[in-house]
């Protein structure tokens, strides 16, 4: 479908089904035998019990089956910060696929952070408001899903609610992406027949992607990594915390300058940040049998043509309409999957690496047009739940 | 089955169900196409739209089907502050019961108040927490039940939420148990050929219940009510804010002191407290044909066959195992349902009397036994939500 039709298609399709999850009771409710079961009086037994014992409500309520789909609106899709209202599509969308691909119960919660008082609250107030505001109503979920928060909030708010909470919470702009890139480039590595830890990588793009995806192919064994962000190549004079952590732990060529500099000689370009960044031109300034994951959605960092153009060997992007689809959704179902059904209170490091390689082995013979498999493969989100036990 | 054997079933229940609602996909996702229409790059059209006009959230989200049933735990069932683990059983309950006899999807929210901060704050920081929290995540609803919050906290959250948000906010404790005490009132006095706005009444309690029973009474056009709380006759000498607005529309023969005095020649008891308040000899002052509803749960205020001995002619209680149930789940669906049809940003009294008299009207030949329609009898949940539309 073109683009145009798409949105109409879109907006037909969601005012025609009202919302893209619905709620069922788990049982029928036919007899007032029923009623005092799941309602008054027998449901006082069943409170008692988990008010003696909290980490009961996993076995007894919804708790053990929920995830909350958490956004406050400030950095939707390529949209920007377009508040709750708009943010709720989609995270129902993110709901639906939880469900879809791992049968996974999944709530949207969009936060409405507009208040007078928090109007002209600092950020860091604001912060501590949604930080406060999700711990309040983190008793009925056994995960937490954070969604298109803007970075650098977003580091704020995660790190603050991993140290609070005793359930999982994952922001997966950062960390669905950053497992999702490994296992690509894990893949990448083997077509283009390159050592994986001795890939010299070039990120573009310093926000929650770009960082997470550092952080973790770090983690993972790589040691060279270049990371540009509007004002060119990341290095120690940055100001900013996130960024002045990454200087620390990248760059160990100590080079300076923009996406040229940067690209002289690399083996990957990671696009994390959005269109127009790189022509045929750049691309021809890397290494032999490049790999280029373009991954702005709509509108890559460079298209699939320009790059192979620049000859590029492998090419990926955000798309579903080119082939090697990097996209996140093959990631969260599955780890909140593995999460719930193992009762981790932490999703960590290790997971996250032993997810990519999971994901990456799906794809039993990788080719320049298959690096990771399908949204809709079979085995997707259990390859990627099996990690979380296995770490 | 006997209490044991209910408390011992519900609780194998519900480790079986673990979780009495669950998450569906409104529609199945089989393809890159479903994806593109209900994720990206399709949502990208409906979240713009969104933005720009919140309105149509509830015609394009989940928004215009959902309500929220949230508690604090501070007042649950006759179990007290249990806390939000202890609360979420009962919530879910309610949320099945919304699906049940209205098609309503509901979703529970349990709020942890417990952080240090909130532990050593005032009563009043604590009840603006609650009242910013549900504000926080009132975008993704279409209605907020609130639900077992403890009194006189539950009549300034309900208050505020009221005046902040454009969706109807209903605290059920309050106006759930006040309509169908109307609705049994009304065909009790036909029982008893009383003319209803001449019926003298007494009220045990002084909490949620009964205060907006009394409220929704007087409002409805009886005139004489005598509210007792712990101290006796609620009088104009009371300080708590609640119980001086009681005074000044109650007790207009201006009588002191406890049960007995109240009781003398009253043609109505409803008990809205707790067990243990009265004995035959205490119905025995009453007028002839009197009315008895003793709903405290799982005791009620007397036994029926206590009020029968003390001569009443109409008794009702909490209770499924005696004649006329009088259970606020006759009503919240009906009003949800009605609200979200009507995309109504109030539940006014109007609303509220209105719902009473089809609830009442039900009943095509009320007697003694049955002055209130069961909950699954036929036409309930429409009779009430109606309401909602004909107010």
């Amino acid at each position: 479908m073109a683009k145009k039709d798409i949105a109409g298609a879109a907006i037909k399709l969601h005012k025609k089904l009202g919302g893209k999850i619905v709620i069922e009771s788990a049982m029928q409710v036919k007899s007032r035998d029923d009623l005092s079961l799941i309602y008054t009086p027998g449901v006082a037994a069943v409170s008692s019990l988990l008010h003696k014992n909290k980490e009961l409500a996993r076995d007894y309520t919804i708790k053990g089956k929920m995830i909350a789909v958490i956004s406050d609106g400030s950095a939707v899709l390529g949209l920007g910060n377009i508040g709750p209202y708009g943010a709720l599509p989609v995270m129902e969308g993110k709901c639906a696929l939880f469900k879809t691909f791992a049968d996974v119960g999944a709530f949207p919660i969009v936060l409405d952070t507009t208040s007078p008082r928090l109007r002209s609250a600092s950020t860091q107030e604001q912060m501590d408001f949604i930080v406060e505001t999700i711990c309040a109503i983190a008793p009925v979920f056994g995960g937490i899903n954070l969604e298109d928060i803007a970075a650098p909030k977003c580091f704020y708010i995660e790190e603050e609610l991993k140290k609070r909470l005793d359930i999982p919470v994952m922001h997966d702009d950062q960390h669905g992406t950053a497992v999702v890139i490994l296992a690509a480039l894990i893949n990448a590595a083997k077509v283009v027949k390159k050592d994986f830890k001795k890939l010299k990588v070039v990120v573009s793009g310093a926000g929650a992607a770009g960082t997470a995806s550092v952080k973790l192919l770090l983690k993972a064994g790589i040691k060279d990594i270049v990371v540009l962000d509007r004002k060119g190549i990341v290095d120690v004079s940055r100001k900013e915390p996130h960024k002045k952590e990454l200087a620390k732990n990248t760059n160990p060529r100590k080079i300076s300058g923009g996406l040229q500099e940067a690209l002289a000689g690399a083996d990957v370009l990671l696009g994390v940040s959005g269109p127009g960044l790189a022509t045929a031109t750049d691309i021809k300034l890397m290494a032999k049998r490049a790999i280029v994951f373009a991954m702005a959605n709509p509108t890559p960092e460079i298209t699939p043509e320009e790059a192979k153009k620049g000859g590029a060997a492998v090419i990926g992007t955000g798309r579903s309409d080119y082939p090697n689809q990097i996209n996140n959704s093959l990631v969260f179902p599955g780890i909140f999957r593995g999460a719930l059904d193992n009762k981790v209170r932490q999703i960590t490091d290790e997971m996250k690496i032993k997810a990519a390689k999971n994901l990456a082995e799906l794809v039993k013979n990788p080719t320049a047009l298959r690096v990771v498999p399908g949204p809709f493969d079979k085995g997707v989100s259990q390859a990627v739940a099996r990690a979380v036990k296995e770490s």
